[in-house]
């Protein structure tokens, strides 16, 4: 975890790790149970490490802990490419899944940027998003059933291979993005999609205003264009990727709105994308055929990398909310007298503020990230849209949650895991 | 509830109705909290009456319990277009949501055939289908957010107003097909979807073999094709919508296919699902622009209910086990001697398999419908596709899932509802 992928809250870089009691590389269901009934049996904590990809902290051990490192797990148990489903052990890696499915027309939708290291498992867990979640949801909406490791050591089977379900609770959410608090996955059956056909279509818009920029979105989410892809970079952020990159990009006083669509009707898609921008009062809009100006997207991470280190925010507002947010944002800078860079996944509402930590003042940048959570609170959001709570963001789940709906969660907890041995104090 | 309705369960009609204590008929949140707290104090077993429609005798009253009837909590508190949310009171009724969006060019997705008498609380608390999920999914896939008064009369608020969300565990979808035992939902926040453009296109098709009628809709679902509706009709059902509308129906051999697609793109999606019907052996295509082909599928309960009493099933398999499924009931009706005939929501691999009531023998039509979940289980399917577990199917829940998963289950209940007061015995 380079500082970059800290997130919003320090791991000091000279604190001591702290160092767990056993390291268990289980290669079956079995080996999971049997070492969580031993966990279970002696009370050590235990925590998951999958990939260790997650930016939330979840995954760091316990000191005198138990760890479950799920690499050996790494299977793909079975592709039907009728039923356009895949069932893996947790530790096959996203973009393995993805590669080994695309010679059946299909694909493994969820894409966080972390895909060619993180786990089924580990992005099931953490509800991981990505680029793509516009048009495919979050990788909540690809699990079709899994297999789980509850505290004890008992053994369960989630969900089911058909379409629709309505049969008994709906278990496989609830273990989706509950890093690894109530059971350790195991195996996954993920839902597979036809690969869209035809030459994707790519547009640039920018803008001088954030409300204009937030009514093209709007009206853009509203309308008939499919989009795969709805990015956002801020002025600075834009200025950065073009003096890196000589793109030739018209710098905008505002923003930049990246799209994207695929399949057959990907040119109508931009179409009407583009008359939304501009209708919006964009102040220029590009568009080519291919998906080449999606490399400014990705050059921003970059760009931000070279110019200092940052935490990563990852709040959520409804996407009307999103210039409310950013204003805010701009306030609370302001007001800190601190630098605050924005990407996001505007198609979604899913912002990451990145908060300059400067002369290694993490305290500083932290108390920043706080001040723009609870301000996406106000405004109908969400502490974490995709990189989940963890450790690091532990002390904002009473922003959200109110005392009974926080019992709620104990209480389940408490249901699948009377001794609270599986990632105490994390998540929930 | 009529005896077609009574699925697949016998409600004896002679049988004195259980007498309720007492009817409580909220108008808000506090009310339904008081009198829950009520029921938990006393320990009364409380039922939820929504509008009644459910299929699965979940909403019935207990002997001296409470009732809690949710009709007028039929307020709809706001739209927000913009955010495409709509946020009601649970005995909102589905068509009259629907209807007061449609003004913003929003609909509401999900689409029992109830809709006009069904609420959003109880389509929620059954997680209901309809014929639209192949394009929209089922209700679970439309529900953002909801306040929902637990057993102690606490009130928690689960999920939350944005497209992504990684924060706690994901509490709304554990409500969403919770089915009355885990709390009671009184608000909800949906999702709206804007109307697609331009005019349906529908088609039918006719297939002599059910393996080629399987294949056919195999392919259309991995294909290009974006259909909103992809249903089924057996040989005789086809035949007797025939006999009572002389639609000029060729009848089938096997069965007959009903699909439309909607949307700017509606007729060039049919042209694709009218290929792969040719490619897989169709004995006759027909297409007509329009939605007027639907009508021969909703005509089908009427021909049915015209011709005999029937337990209506509702089980679901994988989309490519659907042809053995069909030869199995076959089997399963001819050791019987027993006529069942078959209307499903093909595209999503759900059946509504119709077994015959003969001679008020409520008792062999029952076993029958039994010995076809046990052969949908087989293949990898589920006792209930969308209409739920209630009363009727609680005694088949073990052929699903194994004593583990159905004590997990049984935890979560026992963690929310510790002396277990709401619908009691029912739905897990
Ligand atoms: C370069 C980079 C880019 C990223 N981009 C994105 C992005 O675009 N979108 C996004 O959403 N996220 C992104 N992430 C973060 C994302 O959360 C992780 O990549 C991923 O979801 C974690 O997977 P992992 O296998 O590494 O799990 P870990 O990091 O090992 O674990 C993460 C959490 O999941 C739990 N867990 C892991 N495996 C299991 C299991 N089998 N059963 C139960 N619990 C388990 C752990 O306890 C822990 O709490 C990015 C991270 C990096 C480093
Ligand atoms: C003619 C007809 C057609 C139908 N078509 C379909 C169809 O196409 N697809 C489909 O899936 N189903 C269909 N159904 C059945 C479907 O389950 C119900 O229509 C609907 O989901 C139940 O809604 P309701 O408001 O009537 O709830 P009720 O029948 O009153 O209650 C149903 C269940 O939900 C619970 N419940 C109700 N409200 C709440 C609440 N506020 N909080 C917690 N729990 C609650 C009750 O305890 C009960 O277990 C049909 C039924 C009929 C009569």
């Amino acid at each position: 975890m380079g500082p970059f992928l800290r997130d919003s809250a320090q791991v000091p870089e000279d604190a001591d790790p702290p160092k767990p009691a056993a390291v268990v590389i289980p290669r079956t269901t079995e080996h999971v149970a049997t070492s969580v009934k031993f966990a279970y049996d002696h009370e050590l904590p235990v925590s998951i490490w999958a990939a260790g990809t997650g930016l939330a902290g979840g995954a760091l051990p316990y000191e005198g802990g138990l760890v479950i490192a799920m690499h050996q797990m790494n299977s793909i148990l079975e592709v039907d490419a009728d039923a356009r489903l895949a069932t893996v052990q947790a530790g096959v890696i996203v973009q393995d899944l993805d590669s080994a499915v695309r010679k059946y027309g299909l694909f493994y939708a969820p894409d966080p940027a972390s895909s060619a290291r993180a786990t089924i498992g580990g992005t099931i867990a953490t509800n991981a998003g990505g680029l793509r979640c516009i048009a495919y949801g979050t990788t909540a909406d690809h699990v079709a059933a899994l297999t789980v490791v509850l505290a004890d050591g008992s053994v369960i089977s989630t969900g089911s291979r058909t379409i629709k379900n309505a049969t008994g609770l709906n278990l496989t959410q609830l273990f989706v993005g509950s890093e690894g608090t109530l059971g350790i996955i195991t195996k996954a059956t993920v839902w597979l999609t036809p690969i869209p056909q035809g030459t994707p279509e790519t547009f640039l818009a920018s803008f001088d205003s954030i409300d204009d920029a937030g009514r093209a979105v709007v009206s853009m989410v509203k309308s008939a264009a499919e989009l795969e892809v709805l990015e956002m970079l801020d002025a600075t952020v834009t200025q950065w990727v073009e003096e890196d990159n000589h793109a030739g990009l018209a710098i905008p006083q505002a923003a930049l709105i990246i799209g994207m669509a695929v399949g057959e009707n990907a040119a109508r898609s931009v179409d009407i994308a583009c008359e939304c921008a501009e209708h919006a009062g964009a102040s220029e809009v590009r568009r080519q055929p291919g998906d080449g100006l999606m490399a400014v997207r990705k050059l921003s991470l970059p760009a931000l990398q070279k110019r200092g280190v940052w935490v990563q925010g990852d709040t959520g507002v409804p996407v009307p909310r999103l210039p409310e947010l950013i204003a805010k944002i701009e306030d609370i800078a302001e007001e800190e007298q601190h630098q605050v860079r924005i990407v996001a996944h505007v198609g979604d509402g899913n912002l990451h503020p990145m908060i300059e930590v400067v002369d290694n003042d993490w305290d500083t940048a932290n108390r920043v990230t706080d001040r723009i959570t609870a301000a996406a609170i106000e405004l109908d959001g969400v502490i974490s849209g995709e990189h989940g709570i963890g450790i690091f963001k532990h002390h904002e789940l009473p922003m959200q949650f109110d005392e009974a709906t926080l019992a709620a969660q104990h209480a389940i907890k408490k249901a699948l895991d009377p001794k609270g041995i599986l990632s105490p104090g994390r998540a929930i």
